[in-house]
C-alpha cells in the first residue's frame, strides 16, 4: 500500500491530489492509500464536504526504507521529516525542483501549471481513464484554490482548460459562486488561535548558499476578509516571533491576500524582516505592514525574489 | 532557440534522444536543437548512417541565464561544465535523481524505463504526434543500445512494447540483425587510443557523505568481442591512472561488458579499488581482473551497490 500526500500545513491541493493520485494509481493496479500532513485549513473540509468525503488520514511515522509518492511538493523541508530514510518513488508536482534526490530511477511528473491537479487531470488522460465526478470535483477544486479562480499570476492556459472541462463532469454549473462559496469557507476563520493561523499556510524555505544559509518562514494568509486579520495584527505578530524562535528561522513573513482585490500587504515582525523586504521588494513598512500590491503569489513572486535577494554574488 | 542535449561521453540514447526532443518540441511549437557534448562512440555513426542523419553539433559554451533541455542525464557531473548558471527549464531521463534544483518550476519527465527513447514515444502519443520513421530508427536504436537488446536487468515491458511498435515504423524488419549490426559497430574499436576507449562511455560519481566524499569514475565498454579489449588490457590499466590523476578521483572501474554472454569483467586499477569492489561485491581480483558474473548494468546493479557500500552508516 504505496502512501501517497502532500506537504506540510496542507492547502486544498495537498490534500485533493493526494487522494486524487492515490485513487489513479489504484485503478492502475499500483495500490496506493492517501494521508495528509497536517490539520486542514478552512477551505478544504467545504470542498470535502460537498465531495460527499471524509479527510484522508494522518501519515503514521513511516518505517526507513518505506515506497512513498509525494504530490504538490518535493523539498525536504515540506515534507515528512524523515523523508531522507523513505524511498521517494514517485512525485507530482508543480514547484520548482528543490533538494530531493533518489537511489534509484523514479516516476517524476512536473509541469510548470498553477496546481498539481491540472497535471493529474493529464494522467487520467493518457491513462484513457474516465474522471470520476468526485475526483473531477477534488481537481476542480484545487485549480479554484491554487489560482485563486484564475487571478494568481501561476494560472496557466492548462489550468483554464482543465476547469472547462472539469466542472460539467464534477456537476458545477455556477464555477464563479463555487469558488466564492469556497474562498468565503476559507475565510471564516473565527476564534482560530494566531499560531494555527500563522501556520495554516506555511512553508519554511532555505535561501543563501552553504556559506551563508538562511532559512525563511513564509506564511500565506488568502481571504476576501483582509479586515478581519489586520484586526488580528498583534496577535498574529506575536506567533510569528514565537515561530522564528522555535523552529531557528532568519525570519519570518506572513503575506495577507486580498482575494478578491488581488493585493497583498504583509506583515513585518522586526528590523531583519524590515531590511530585507525593503531591499529585495523595495517597499518600506509603515506600522509593521509591507504593502506589496499585487504580488500576490508565493510561489511564482515572493519566493523567487527573496531567492535572488539572497543568491550569493557570483 | 532552446539547446536540448544528453550527457557527457554520449552514448547512443544520449544523442539520438536530443535529436528527437528536440524535433518532437519543435513540432509542439518549442523551437529546439539538438547538440551533443562530446564525441560520439563507435555504435552512434552506425545508427546515424542507417537513419540518414548527420550527429548533431558540439554544444557551444552557453551564456549564463540561457533555457536549456536535459535528456538521458540530470547530474551536475555528468552535464555541461556551467550547469549551475544555466535555466533548466525541461528534463526527460530514466535516472536517479542527483543533485539539480531550479529555480522556477519545471517540466520533468522522468521515468524507471530502459531507455529515454521509451520515454519520448509516450511523449508522442500523449501529444497525438505520429512518429516519423526517422524517428522511430532513432528511439529503437536507443532502446536496443541501452538494454543490449533486452540483455540488460534495467528492461522493462514498456522497452519491449516501445521497440514492438517501433521497429515496423522504423522499417526495420529483422530486429535481431540490426541490434547485433549495431553492437558489431561498437564492438570495432580498431586503433582506438586508450585514453579514448576509457571515456568512451564513462561517468563521475559522488558516493558517500560530505564528511566522508567521494569521487568515482565508472567506466563500461560493451561489447561483442572482450578478447581485444583484455588484448590491450595494459594500455587501459595506464589510461585509468592517469584519468584517476587527471579528475582528482578516489577510484576508476572499467567494466568490459560482453554483451552476448552477458558477463561483466571489470578492470581493477590498485589496492583501493581491489578492496571497495572486494567489499562492496564479494570477489576478489586476479591479475588486476575482478569477474562481476552477470551484473551488466552500471546503473541498476554498480552503482547502487557502490553506493550503499560507501554510504555513512546512520
Ligand atoms: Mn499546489
Ligand atoms: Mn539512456
Amino acid at each position: 500500500m504505496l502512501p501517497v500526500f502532500g506537504h506540510l500545513n496542507p492547502d486544498t491541493d495537498a490534500v485533493t491530489s493526494a487522494l486524487v493520485y492515490a485513487r489513479l494509481l489504484s485503478r492502475q493496479g499500483v495500490e496506493a492509500q492517501a494521508y495528509r500532513l497536517g490539520e486542514l485549513n478552512f477551505e478544504t473540509p467545504f470542498v470535502l464536504r460537498e465531495a460527499g468525503l471524509e479527510a484522508p488520514p494522518l501519515l503514521p511515522v513511516l518505517a526507513a526504507g518505506t515506497e512513498v509518492a509525494l504530490v504538490d511538493h518535493n523539498e525536504s523541508a515540506q515534507s515528512v521529516p524523515n523523508l531522507a530514510e523513505l524511498v521517494v518513488t514517485r512525485v507530482v508536482d508543480h514547484h520548482k525542483l528543490g533538494d530531493l534526490t533518489t537511489s534509484q530511477p523514479p516516476y517524476l511528473r512536473f509541469e510548470p501549471v498553477g496546481c498539481t491537479g491540472t497535471i493529474l487531470l493529464g494522467l487520467h488522460r493518457e491513462a484513457g481513464l474516465k474522471v470520476e465526478p468526485t475526483d473531477a470535483r477534488l481537481m476542480l477544486s484545487a485549480i479554484l484554490s491554487d489560482t485563486l479562480h484564475f487571478r494568481s499570476p501561476t494560472t496557466t492556459q492548462a489550468d483554464r482548460d482543465a476547469v472547462e472541462f472539469l466542472a460539467p463532469v464534477a456537476g458545477v454549473q455556477d464555477v464563479e459562486a463555487y469558488a466564492l462559496a469556497m474562498f468565503a469557507a476559507k475565510s471564516d476563520l473565527g476564534d482560530t488561535p494566531a499560531d494555527q493561523l500563522l501556520r495554516m499556510d506555511y512553508k519554511v524555505f532555505p535561501f543563501g548558499d552553504a556559506a551563508q544559509p538562511q532559512r525563511w518562514g513564509l506564511g500565506v494568509i488568502e481571504t476576501t476578509n483582509p479586515a478581519y486579520v489586520f484586526g488580528r495584527q498583534a496577535e498574529l505578530l506575536a506567533a510569528m516571533d514565537k515561530a522564528k524562535a522555535e523552529d531557528g528561522l532568519n525570519g519570518v513573513l506572513l503575506s495577507v491576500i486580498d482575494i478578491l482585490n488581488e493585493t497583498n500587504r504583509t506583515l513585518i515582525l522586526s528590523a531583519t524582516e524590515d531590511k530585507a523586504v525593503s531591499e529585495a521588494f523595495g517597499v518600506a513598512s509603515q506600522n509593521q505592514v509591507a504593502d506589496l500590491g499585487h504580488l500576490i503569489s508565493r510561489k511564482k513572486q515572493i519566493v523567487p525574489t527573496l531567492e535572488a535577494h539572497f543568491a550569493p554574488v557570483s
